[in-house]
C-alpha cells in the first residue's frame, strides 16, 4: 500500500518537473464536482490514500500538503502517510490562504482546468498573484500521463424517470427554466451538475454507485433549444421511454468546442461554484458575455412537487421498517454473541442492513456508503468500515449507523446511535445534549424564507451548554432518488443564503465525537411544511425509534418529553403492522412513553430538575 | 414644509439637467459614513424630509424613489410626501436591484464620489452596466450649488482621552496597527472612519451631538508615520494633552491630493465598506496597489482593554440609577396626571430622563436621541418625539424608552417598556415572547469566535412560536465613549462574519411592533466574557429592572424564572443604596422574586403549563 502511494506521488512529481511546474493542486473532484467520483477520477486517493468525499492536495517538489475539513481530520490521519503529506484544515486554513502566505515569487502551480471551478480558480489565482506567482490551468488531465493502471471513465446505463414519480414533464421543466433564462437576460445556460441535468430531463444514471445521476453536460437555450452532451451508449438503443424529443444528442468530447461556438456574441449563464474554469476559458474565446450565478435549476429542483413529496413519505415508511427491523436485529445479535469468538461486527451489520432494505418494495441501492461504526470508529464522522478496521459492536461504547436508500420514489438518510451496555456519565451527558439539540431544531417554527445559518445553533445549544460542539454542518438538502447531499440548502455555522420554503427536504443531524473513544449522532430527514401565514416548520419523514437508554431523562423538559412521546407514538402506529414479528417487542420498548419509564428514572417528573445543565451555570 | 421640500427636489432636478445627468443618487451619508450626520450633510432630508439614520434616494427627471430599511418603513410614510417619492425597502429591494431591472440604456446617473463607498459604487456601477447605463462619480458635491441656506461644516472641539480611561497609549496603538500593516503587506492604511481615528489617537470630538468623534481623515504608514487630516482649529491652541507627538497635521482639504502622492508605487489598504470611491480614484492615479479589506483598527477597537471594561461597568451603574429613578418617576407621574388636562407626554419624559442622567457623575450627553414613545408611536422603531407627534403616556398602550448616555468611561444603551394600565391579551402574548427571546439570547453559552448570525434566532424563537417577528437586527457593538452603534459585530439574520470574543461589547434587543397600535422592546447592553475553555457567555452591563406586569408569568419555564429572579436580585442589591428614596418602593416591587407574585399569578408554579405556546402547536 505504502509503496504504491509513494510511486503515485513520485510519478506526479516527475511529470511536474517535465511540465515546468513548481507544484500541482489536486482537488478531490471530477468535471461535475461530484461528491462521489468514479474510480477514474480518484486522483487524490491515488497519490495520497485519502478516500474522504472532500479534500485537496498541494504537491510541491519538496513537500506535499493535504487539506481536509473537520469531518475528515481523524480519518485523514489514519489513511495518509505523514511522511508524504502534512494534513491541514480545509476550512480554517484553506489552501488559498496558505499560498497567499507561503508561495514563492515565480512559482508556477498547475491545476486541471476541467476539475477546478471558476470560484476556486479565481481564489487560487488571486492568492498566488499576491506572491507574484502564477496559477496555470492545464488543458489536459495530468493523470492521463501519470496513472498507468487508471480505470476507464464510467459508462453506466441511463433510465427514464416517469412523470408518475416526478410530477412534472421534462418539456414543462425546460419551458419554465428557459423562461427564467430570458428574465435573467441569458441566451444559454451551461449545466455541468449531473443532478440538475437528471432533474431537467427526468432521467437517472448509474455512472457511480449510490448517486443515480448520469455524468454528462447540457446547454439549454432561452428559446428552449436543448443540447445534451452525453455518451449515447448509456441510453441504449430504445429511446422511447425518454422525454428527449427535440433534444440534440452530442458527444461529451465535443462539449468545450461547442461552448466556444454557441457563446459567440451571446450571454452565457453558469454557476461559478460548480462550472469548470475550462468552460469560461472557452466561452471567453468568442465575444460572449458571461453571467456567473446560481443555476435556476438548482432552486427549482429543491422545490419538490406534490408527487415527489408523496414519494418521499412513502419510501420513508419502507425505509423505517428496514431500519427498525435492523436495529432490533443488531441489539439482539450483538447481545447474544457478546464475548463469544464470533461477535457481531460493523461489516456484518452493514451487510444485514442492506439485506433488510433489499426486501422493501421500491428499494434500488444505498444512497451512500453506510457508516456502520462501533467504539472509536464512530468518532470519525464519515467512517467506512473495512476489513482492517472492522470493529466489534460491544457493550463498551455506542454503535452509530448512518445510512440511507435510493428508492423509486425518493432518497432516504437517517442516523441512529444505540448502545448495548451501560453508557458512561460522559456518554450520557453528550447523548442527552445531542438529543436535546436534535429536538430543538426539529421543533422550530420559523418565517418562510429563513436561511440555514439562522437555525443551525438551535441544534448546538444544548451541546454548547455542556461545553461541547461538533465540527460539521447540522443538515443538508436531499435529492429525489438523486444525490443524498443536495445543494443549495444547508444548516451550518457558515452563511447559507437560500431561504427555506414549504416543499424543501432537509436533514437534521447534530452529533458529538470524542476522538479515540466514541461518536454519536441522531438524524431525521424532514420536509419543510407551511405552519400558519408566513411561517414554516419541519415534519419528520424518518419514522424510526430514537434510543433513550443513553439519555439522562431527568434533564429533559416537559416540552421535550411531550415531543419525544408524540413522535414515538406516531412511529409505533405506523410501524407496528409492518415490521417483523420479532421486531415488535423492540419497537414497543423503544417507543414507550417516557412517563412509563419512571421506575427506571424516578426523577423524571420532578420539574425543578428540568434543564439542569443550564440552570446550574 | 411641503413647499420647501418641493423646492429642494426641483432645484436638484434643474441642476441634474444642466450637468447632463438623467438621475442622481443621494445617499444619507457624509464622507465618513457617519450614522449621525452634521446638518451640513443632511442632503437626503433636504430633498425628501426623511430624517432616519439610513436611506438613499434615486432622483430621476420624472420620478423619485427613496429606499429605507425595515426600521424606517413607518417613519418614512409619515415624513415623506408620496407625491414626491415612492418608498422602497432598502434591504429587500435595494437600489442596485431596481436599477438592474429598470434603468434605461444610455442613462447617466450621478453620485457624489466622497459620499459613496467603494462597495456601493461598484454595486451601482455593475447594476447600471447591465442595462448599458453609466454611473458618474462626481468630483464636487452637487448640493453646494443647489442648497442655498446650507449649514456650514462643523468645527467641534477635540478633547484628549487620557490613558487612565483608555488603558493603552496612542503610540502603542499605532505601533501595533503598523505591525499589522506590515503583516498585511500594506505600506499605508487610509482611515476615514471617525471612531477608528478617535480610538487610534485617544481623542474625542464634538462635530455632531451624541457621537463624540471628530470628522477627519488619517494615513498611517507601516513604519508608524502618521498624518492626520484635521482642521487644526478643532484642537485649540494648547496641544499638551494630546498624544500627537510626531503626528503630522494636514488640512482636510489636502486629503485627496496627498493620497495621490503617497500612493505612488505603494500598497494602500482601506476598508471598501467605508472608504469613499474618491480615495480609490485618486490612489489609482499613481501606480499604487490597492488592498481593500477591513481596517485592522476596527477589530482592535472592538477588543476592549481591561480599563475600558471597568469603565463600562462603572458608568452602567450610574446609568442604571438614572434610568430606574426615571422609570419610577414616569409610573408615578403618568398615573397621577392620567385623565387630567396636563397628562405626562413623551417630550416631558425625555427631558426628565436627561435631567436624571445629568445628575450622574461622569455623564456628558445622551449617546443617541432618546426614543420616548407612547402608544402607536412606539411601533416606529426609531421614533423621535416632536411637538407635532408628542404622545401622552396613558393606560391604553405600553410606553417604550430606548436611551443611553455618553460617560467619561463608556457609552450606555438600554430599552425598557412599561405600561400604566392593564395590557391586552395581544400585548401580553407579544411582551412575553419578547421577554423570553431576550432571556434566551442573554443566557446563551457559545464557542469563542461564534458569529452574530448564528445567535440571532435565539432572540426570535419565542416570537416565531407566536407567529411574530421584528424587522431589525437583534444587537450591535457599542463604542467606549464613542459611537453607540459600533461596527463590526452585529446580531442579525444577515451573515456577520466577525467572531465574538471576550472583551466585546454588544446589545441584546428583541422587540415587537404593531403598526398604528403599539411597540415594545427590551434591551440590555452586555459584555462577552470567558466561560470555561473555548466558550463565552454574556454578562449584563445594564442593571435596570425589567417590567413583568405585561408578561404572562405562567408561560415562563423554571429556568427562565430563575434567570429573571437572579438578575433582579443583583439589580436590587446594586441599586437600592444609590437610587432616590422615593424610587426604593418601585425598585423593590419591580425586583420581587416571581414566586412572591403567586397571588397575582396562581398558575406560575404549575409545571405542566410551562412553555404552553410551544406545546400547544
Amino acid at each position: 500500500m505504502t509503496i504504491k502511494k509513494m510511486t503515485g506521488l513520485a510519478r506526479l512529481r516527475a511529470w511536474m518537473t517535465n511540465a515546468g511546474l513548481d507544484g500541482l493542486i489536486v482537488p478531490r473532484a471530477d468535471a461535475h464536482q461530484s461528491e462521489v467520483t468514479a474510480a477514474h477520477d480518484d486522483c487524490l486517493a491515488y497519490i495520497s490514500g485519502f478516500t474522504g468525499s472532500a479534500g485537496l492536495a498541494l504537491v510541491l517538489n519538496d513537500r506535499a500538503l493535504i487539506f481536509v475539513d473537520g469531518r475528515y481530520q481523524i480519518q485523514a490521519r489514519h489513511e495518509v502517510d505523514p511522511a508524504d503529506f502534512e494534513i491541514h484544515h480545509l476550512r480554517d486554513e484553506p489552501v488559498d490562504q496558505w499560498l497567499r502566505a507561503q508561495a514563492r515569487p515565480g512559482w508556477r502551480i498547475g491545476i486541471d482546468a476541467m476539475k477546478v471551478t471558476l470560484t476556486l480558480h479565481d481564489r487560487l489565482e488571486a492568492a498566488l498573484a499576491a506572491q507574484s506567482a502564477l496559477l496555470v490551468p492545464l488543458e489536459r488531465d495530468p493523470f492521463e500521463a501519470v496513472w498507468d493502471d487508471r480505470p476507464l471513465p464510467p459508462l453506466g446505463n441511463i433510465r427514464a424517470m416517469a412523470v408518475e414519480a416526478t410530477g412534472e414533464r421534462s418539456t414543462e421543466k425546460r419551458r419554465r427554466i428557459a423562461e427564467q433564462l430570458r428574465e435573467m437576460g441569458a441566451d444559454w445556460l451551461i449545466e455541468t451538475q449531473p443532478d440538475n441535468i437528471a432533474w431537467l430531463l427526468n432521467v437517472r444514471g448509474s455512472d457511480v454507485e449510490m448517486n443515480p445521476v448520469p455524468h454528462s453536460f447540457l446547454a439549454l437555450g432561452a428559446d428552449g433549444t436543448t443540447e445534451w452532451f452525453v455518451d449515447a451508449r448509456k441510453l441504449g438503443n430504445d429511446h422511447a421511454a425518454f422525454e428527449i424529443t427535440g433534444v440534440a444528442l452530442t458527444r461529451p468530447e465535443d462539449f468545450l468546442d461547442r461552448i466556444a461556438r454557441l457563446s459567440a456574441g451571446k450571454v452565457i449563464a453558469f454557476d461559478a461554484d460548480f462550472t469548470p474554469h475550462a468552460v469560461r476559458a472557452r466561452a471567453g474565446t468568442g465575444d460572449g458575455k458571461i453571467l456567473a450565478r446560481m443555476s435556476p435549476i438548482t432552486l427549482a429542483k429543491a422545490d419538490k412537487t406534490a408527487t415527489e413529496l408523496e414519494g418521499y413519505r412513502a419510501c420513508h415508511i419502507e425505509d423505517a421498517v428496514a431500519a427498525t427491523d435492523f436495529l432490533a436485529w443488531v441489539m439482539t445479535h450483538a447481545a447474544e454473541r457478546l464475548g463469544t469468538t464470533n461477535p457481531l461486527t460493523e461489516l456484518e451489520a452493514e451487510t444485514k442492513l442492506l439485506a433488510f432494505r433489499s426486501e422493501r418494495p421500491g428499494f434500488l441501492e444505498p444512497s451512500f456508503r453506510t457508516i456502520s461504526a462501533a467504539g472509536a470508529n464512530a468518532a470519525m464522522c464519515h467512517y467506512k468500515a473495512e476489513p482492517a478496521t472492522n470493529g466489534v459492536i460491544d457493550d463498551k461504547a455506542p454503535y452509530l449507523v448512518d445510512s440511507g436508500g435510493q428508492y423509486c420514489t425518493g432518497t432516504t438518510d437517517l442516523t441512529r446511535t444505540v448502545m448495548l451496555g451501560s453508557a458512561s456519565a460522559e456518554m450520557r451527558i453528550a447523548y442527552t445534549a445531542v438529543l436535546r439539540g436534535f429536538l430543538s431544531l426539529l421543533s422550530a417554527r420559523f418565517p418562510t424564507g429563513t436561511q440555514g445559518h439562522q437555525l443551525d445553533a438551535f441544534a448546538r445549544r444544548a451541546l454548547w451548554d455542556a461545553g461541547l460542539d461538533y465540527d460539521h454542518g447540522t443538515g443538508h438538502g436531499v435529492g429525489h432518488n438523486m444525490l443524498v447531499h443536495e445543494y443549495p440548502h444547508r444548516f451550518d455555522k457558515k452563511p447559507n443564503l437560500h431561504g427555506l420554503t414549504p416543499g424543501n427536504i432537509m436533514t437534521i443531524e447534530p452529533g458529538y465525537y470524542k476522538e479515540g473513544a466514541f461518536g454519536m449522532r441522531i438524524e431525521n430527514q424532514v420536509e419543510v411544511i407551511a405552519d400558519g401565514a408566513g411561517f414554516c416548520r419541519f415534519s419528520s419523514l424518518t419514522l424510526v425509534p430514537i434510543d433513550l437508554a443513553m439519555a439522562n431523562l431527568d434533564e429533559l423538559s416537559i416540552v421535550e418529553i411531550r415531543q419525544i412521546d408524540a413522535y414515538h407514538a406516531h412511529v409505533r402506529s405506523v410501524l407496528e403492522p409492518l415490521v417483523r414479528a420479532q421486531t415488535v417487542p423492540f419497537l414497543i420498548e423503544q417507543t414507550r412513553p417516557i412517563v412509563e419509564r419512571r421506575s427506571q428514572y424516578p426523577n423524571v417528573m420532578r420539574p425543578e430538575r428540568g434543564a439542569s445543565i443550564i440552570a446550574s451555570r
